[in-house]
């Protein structure tokens, strides 16, 4: 996706060779417009696969899921990561590693919110290692619902998460999929 | 807002007589369409407010607030609650204090996405007692911003919010204001 592209070569900080810096428009502040151009091209790339809902994983994966879910009139749902005092259903649960923060977290969605057959869109920011994405689809597995597909708004194709997803049986559209950030310099696929 | 109290009535649960279980709708899975004509009451009641940027907290006001965002044709920054590796300029950051989760966090938000003189809307699902409101409106203060106002999805009228931000001069607009949910039964304002 050309625009989206153009907005990390401009607005984008490579930090360490691996950490793609993007929060002027995705992950804290957010620009809207191209969000809803955003939503739209994945409307675009799953407009067969039938999608009865959305998943995504907190916080940052929870706009992009929003302003897309309107493309396809289907709610979202996100999982959580810290257990509130009001959540009191019944669980699934999954451990996610995170390779930039070098932490394991748990992730959970309430039993009531993914039912057996149906069709989940996984949306989210980034694919980096894969390992959300990953514990997302277990979830959906446990649940005993379909994986629609995964959309991603950038991949890091160098950090081998693609691999992982398409063993997995996703089936992955990325708009923007970034090659290498080697010396700083970002290189589309 | 009829739809929205339909909604608490029918879905909403309530348990110890303090807290709103509306996570079949609001903050666990998300009815898009609801949100979407809550993001339009929203602008019809801040329409003439001069609104540039939108100001939410991770995780649960995101979603409404890009939904809201739309219907004002600006951008959506959202406080963090946690440090992430990729965060490396200098941030605004306040205290919160959860009666929920009886603990405080650290909120923050990088001082490049507010700037002096810019007429902030804060969007939040939930006012209880105050304080997450209060921590954004301290962040604006911080940066030398304007508060166009406060919107909230669901007011606990009886927990005492209203008062201290009404106190801090802040203009507030809640789509619902729950009077009392003593022995589980919802009453409005």
């Amino acid at each position: 996706m050309e625009l989206l592209k153009e907005k990390i070569l401009n607005e984008g900080k490579v930090i360490d060779g691996r950490i793609l810096k993007v929060d002027n428009f995705l992950n804290h502040q957010i620009d809207i417009n191209l969000f809803n151009q955003m939503g739209r091209e994945f409307k675009k790339r799953f407009e067969n696969d039938k999608v009865d809902k959305i998943l995504t994983i907190e916080s940052s994966g929870i706009g992009i899921a929003c302003i897309t879910a309107q493309y396809f009139n289907v709610p979202v749902v996100f999982a959580k990561k810290t257990q509130s005092s009001n959540i009191t259903s019944q669980v699934y649960e999954t451990m996610v590693h995170s390779f930039t923060k070098e932490i394991d977290y748990r992730v959970f969605v309430s039993k009531e919110f993914i039912k057996e057959g149906e069709k989940i869109l996984v949306i989210d920011d980034f694919l980096a290692h894969g390992e959300a994405s990953l514990g997302l689809i277990d979830i959906i597995k446990q649940a005993g619902a379909d994986l629609a597909g995964v959309g991603i708004v950038i991949e890091k194709d160098f950090q081998g998460g693609r691999q992982k997803l398409e063993d997995a049986g996703a089936k992955l559209q990325s708009l923007a999929i970034i090659k290498s950030m080697k010396d700083g310099e970002i290189i589309f696929a």
